[in-house]
């Protein structure tokens, strides 16, 4: 039990931001003060913690708060997406030190793992740190994954990867160690690291990407599903009425939800005057975002296209509530920021009258606290909770 | 510590059938030999074990067999279905002491809690048992439940029940300890106590009444969800084609996927000649029972109905699947042995086709080992469950 307690405690102390003494670590922990003078011992020969003042509360012996010494390890954050590549430093806080954005090289996953190396090499001395002081890489990727082979199977847009163990490849081009994750469940992770007070969290966390993928966080801890591939939900069927989609059915997530689909949906709707030039995904993308500013400033075929998004999402959210029966649903994903406005305002509504537990509760729905790196951030923080959890995450990596 | 590592004992001697002594069980368990003795002599003197017969094995002290004492405790089990109430009564060893089943009355819930309490008294002394050793009743009913009222909510063909609060009432008129739970999450408990070797099992249970259910078991335990109600999948989309769903969707497993709808599309198809001239429970579950004896006995309009509600069922499984990312698929309940030959041969390539991890795994599909008594069965675990893990169930229980 000692790796756990002392996750416990340093997770603690972290979430404290001002620090926590002795007595008080006893106090919110439940543990005895013997371990807790035991393991802060340790946490301070390590160089995790630092004594930060006394305290003097009357009579007896002041107390020493102890505080996290953020900058004692970070970790890289990588996001793998079609269009763009984000990465991140992290401290052990969970802060943000340093981002970078690159394109995403392509067709060839070698040259993407390369530029991913050199992004990485960059982030690290831009930002001074000493090498040694990296805890690891993490990777956020689409799903689904290989876990034995480390790396990503066959997603759309990123053709030829089954051949390239990711994580094995890039462990040996930075010399770190390798964590992989689904974009989705890195998300979640964010969600958890960053959110005050979600030590018993359970949401459905709804990942707007180029796909969509959702994970799941039950009582302060993501589930990750038995071969890392929980949450995908592309070909949960949205809209009856929606177009075929390559599983045989029709009106699937994958081809009602994406942006891409929404593009195409406001191209029939005639909101785009114009054909669009190219199909590549900064193409989309590029429609995408003119769609939701049209949309923001009142266009009202674009609002409509918007608000049957909504609808489509709504009926998405439900079925995974009504199956995973979590307490509150999260939103996140590079698309995000450009949706929240339209799918809060449309979808808790629609989720509720869609709800199986409608008699016994409502469900919040909220945008992730982390923000558009979320995929990126979380990530990251996979890897400082293997710093944090020794054990949870050693078989998730690769030296 | 303690209770957990009770229940760790109990359980490691309940599944070795034979009995262990206690040096198999510091083995078997990872305890020390101090909390094993420790653990044992409590167990011997609550009555809960004996030993059975001292083995030597070359010089040293004989080792005593440690046997589960399976007449020590006995649970009752009711399966609440709008047309048919199950009783089982249980061993500690998991066995069926004695089975009843009564129809339900219809209308009044009143009138159903009695009759619950009536036939539970009857298959109490029918058995022989003394009263003081029953260690509780559990009921397994179609959700959603109301967990704070200890109700089910309005289930279609069950109306009115969100007025009566079952747990108190049934506890009040049988004197017992009352656990109530859905018919799919005691369902995958019977599955976990009962199959060997399901110590870490992860699989999803699609529980076949007179709904449709899902439950899930992670790594050897039921997850329940935040509010019980994990697996209310009735509106998921199996067949866009399907006819319209008062959800203002179509196609969902409550039209397309149930007995009754299944019925529907044979009598559409022309399976059988005369229209059907009640349609109530007991007439849609006759004509399907003669559906599946036609299909069984070759006659080709009747296979093809089944063999289409296969395949919306293989749609259902790979949603389930590709969310929850288990490694099997458990079929159960009372419909389930008439569809298993079609389901069983028709199920599983379809799946495998529409599953998202197909790259890296099979999935493969059973039915329950339980038997058509699952929801009955499973609901008695779950009061066993609470004898051998105190901590588990304890909030689930009513005096």
């Amino acid at each position: 039990m000692g790796d756990f307690n002392q996750s416990v405690i340093l997770e603690a102390i972290r979430r404290s931001g001002e620090g926590l003494s002795r007595i008080e670590l006893v106090e919110a922990t439940g543990l005895s003060a013997q371990t807790v003078t035991n393991i802060t011992r340790r946490l301070l020969d390590d160089g995790f913690i630092r004594e930060a003042g006394r305290t003097i509360n009357g009579p007896g012996k002041p107390r020493v708060t102890l505080r996290l010494i953020a900058e004692s390890r970070f970790s890289v954050g990588v996001h793998l997406d079609p269009a763009i590549m984000t990465f991140v430093l992290l401290d052990l806080s969970g802060a943000v030190v340093r981002r970078m954005a690159v394109r995403t090289p392509k067709k060839d996953p070698r040259r993407i793992v390369e530029a991913m190396a050199t992004t990485i090499d960059s982030l690290i001395t831009a930002a001074g740190v000493d090498r040694s002081r990296i805890a690891g890489v993490g990777v956020a990727a689409p799903g689904p994954l290989d876990p034995a082979m480390g790396t990503v199977i066959d997603p759309p847009k990123l053709l030829g990867w089954h051949r390239v163990p990711l994580r094995s490849v890039l462990a040996e081009a930075t010399g770190l160690p390798v964590t992989l994750e689904k974009d989705t469940t890195a998300a979640a992770v964010g969600e958890l690291w960053t959110r005050p007070g979600s030590s018993d969290d359970s949401f459905v966390f709804v990942y707007l990407g180029t796909g969509i993928g959702a994970a799941l966080a039950r009582d302060g801890d993501v589930v990750r599903g038995n071969t890392q591939n929980l949450g995908e939900i592309g070909h949960i069927v949205v809209d009856p009425d929606g177009p075929a989609c390559l599983c045989g059915s029709r009106g699937c997530v994958e081809v009602v939800c994406t942006p891409q689909a929404i593009v195409e949906q406001a191209e029939h709707a005639g909101v785009f005057p114009d054909d669009r030039e190219a199909s590549d995904v900064e193409a989309v993308e590029a429609r995408f975002t003119q769609l939701c500013e049209r949309a923001a400033a009142g266009d009202g075929p674009a609002a409509r296209v918007l608000r049957q998004a909504a609808g489509h999402m709504a009926v998405l959210t439900a079925v995974l509530t009504n199956l995973l029966d979590v307490d509150r649903v999260v939103f996140g994903g590079p698309f995000w920021p450009r949706l929240s406005d339209v799918y809060l305002r449309e979808i808790p509504g629609r989720l509720e009258r869609l709800s199986a537990t409608r008699a016994v509760r409502t469900l919040p729905v909220a945008g992730t606290v982390v923000g558009v790196d979320v995929g990126a951030v979380g990530a990251a923080c996979v890897v400082l909770d293997s710093v944090l959890t020794p054990r949870t995450t050693d078989l998730l990596l690769e030296h």
